[in-house]
């Protein structure tokens, strides 16, 4: 994995993405040309992961802008406001979505045709992407910081290249270690109801030549007793202001493990992720997914008919569970109420 | 499920067995006129409870009998006793495999005749499995008393009549509970990697008909913490005299989990589970199985091929981390060596 994987790209009008439902039994590059296509892509999880979300809807509202028929503003503006509803309508939890729309509807403010907008929004697109990836190299360098050698590792989720704009968060930090030479082993929650450790993350460690194992969610709490665990790493689909962290279910159950085997429990994720607006995890809507996702295996029944299922996508981590959260600006300690604001750029300061 | 659903019965020289990897979708019933079929049955877990496994294993046996051909009882006890062997190997933790086969071979020793033997093995066989089932009944007894009305329980795995003589440790206590007019739901733990809970538990809870729901073993955490689970009650594959114990995986995951939140975990089971001849959990085996059972759905592949796997099947519970043991003799509390030891029966004391 010497080339960089993009799990968005833009071609010439086209939105190419990989099919991330589909792997690692076939990788599948789609390509869409209406903007709804887009939105279904982020609803059913052919493309996620915090940042790459946020990556998707901005080229999803890039597309979108070329499909408005309209050569005034005004009639621009309020089309292009409906669709920026519709796609923040498709996932609730990630703020890197509601981020990334609120920019590009910022970028549509500041122009004045519908033309000059098209070609704003597809420069904005392509900064949320470039700026997503050089924020996850500067997490890994600080993260790569707090992995020693024949570390051993457990993460959850997949927060690789294909999650992000190109790089990774947790798994950037990982590979960077990894390319700096410390022989590291990663052991990887495979992630109920979606499998996406088992698929994705096992996948990007194998190709990055990283030596890995996958457990299932149930295995971490022995794999700690063994004491082959020296820390956790997650990433996050949305960090309130305290630091109280929203990730993939499962995130807060290890983060509790961790607390009681006293291993270190960290969260890596660019300040894109921290939603400065909440003060707390209380705020963050925690989004509840189709029981078919636990009672299924693709169109394979598992279960017995009529059985019914709580499917919480995310949970919350409290930020007294959390050791360090690791950004693009450094590593952050409690308090995060003021670390993490601390770390935000002067333009974007309170 | 008025009608008690038995794993194992004897019928006239053949050994019935529900395949309860085929449940939910299929309920089939194998026959077995071979020892060798019911010892790979309990080896890929057609049949699986440590119960039901002790059961298994003495119709198993008592069909070995009927297949040794030896008219004198030394031919007769060696080839015996190298079966009893071959039994106890197909798997190490679940302690009453052992206990059954051993109450097999003291039968045997009784005997002076290779048909006194077949006859009293058959005998021995019927009582291993009466016996177990009115252990539950009394066990479900005192179990219920702990379950208030509106109670929410967490159960992992499958402990019922499935995996029993034909009531059920766990969930036989739930089930009790239930028909005493106790409205509790009950949550199931999915149980990577081989799901006895999405597929036994909710099918059982379902013709019972206690409201329940299933839910992955990564969201037990995020249950607990949402207020609605009153107490987690789980099986056991064997206990230390010290209490430690050693269950499906996952089960320790759910005790730490309840420690952190303050709610009690319990573990239900018969006196049998309990090995008296180990001081704590350091000494109980944990098998480790095949690792296509985390990377294979069936005969579908979910994981990237090559990927490296840790499958331990069964995790060990200190026994702190444990509310109370509920056996057929009573509810017992720690220091459970003294508690344990005062529950065997006189003629089974020290």
């Amino acid at each position: 994995m010497t080339t960089r994987i993009k799990p968005v790209e833009w071609a010439e009008g086209i939105v190419r993405l990989v099919d991330q439902t589909r792997l690692p039994a076939q990788y599948v590059v789609e390509e869409y040309t209406d903007w709804r296509q887009v939105a279904e892509a982020i609803q059913v999880m052919k493309v996620r992961g915090a940042p790459a979300i946020g990556i998707a809807a901005a080229y999803g509202l890039t597309l979108a802008a070329r499909q408005i028929d309209a050569s005034e503003m005004p009639a621009f503006r309020a089309a292009f406001g409906d669709i920026c509803q519709s796609m923040a309508a498709t996932r609730p939890t990630a703020v890197n979505l509601f981020g990334a729309i609120e920019r590009m509807q910022r970028a549509v403010s500041e122009c004045e045709t519908p033309e000059a907008a098209r070609a704003r929004l597809l420069e904005e697109a392509h900064a949320i992407t470039e700026e997503d990836y050089e924020a996850d190299l500067r997490m890994a360098e600080y993260g790569a910081h707090l992995l020693k050698n024949r570390f051993g590792v457990l993460t959850i989720c997949h927060t690789g290249a294909l999650a992000t704009g190109g790089y990774g968060t947790a798994l950037g930090i990982l590979r960077l270690a990894w390319e700096q030479g410390k022989a590291i082993e990663v052991y990887a929650c495979e992630t109920r109801p979606r499998l996406q450790g088992l698929r994705l993350t096992a996948w990007e460690l194998q190709q990055l030549g990283i030596p890995s194992r996958v457990i299932t969610d149930s295995m971490a709490a022995s794999l700690m007793a063994s004491g082959k665990i020296d820390c956790v790493i997650a990433g996050a689909d949305r960090i309130a202001a305290n630091g109280d962290t929203a990730n993939k279910i499962g995130t807060y159950s290890l983060a509790v493990l961790a607390h009681y085997h006293q291993i270190p429990f960290y969260i890596a994720a660019p300040l894109t992720t921290v939603d400065f607006n909440i003060s707390d995890g209380s705020h963050i809507p925690v989004e509840e997914r189709d029981p078919r996702e636990v009672t299924h295996l693709g169109e394979i029944q598992i279960a017995p008919e009529g059985v019914r299922v709580w499917n919480p996508a995310f949970d919350v981590t409290p930020a007294s569970l959390i050791e360090a959260i690791i950004t693009e600006e450094g590593i952050a300690y409690a308090p995060f109420t003021e670390t993490l604001n601390a770390q935000r750029a002067p333009s974007r300061g309170a």
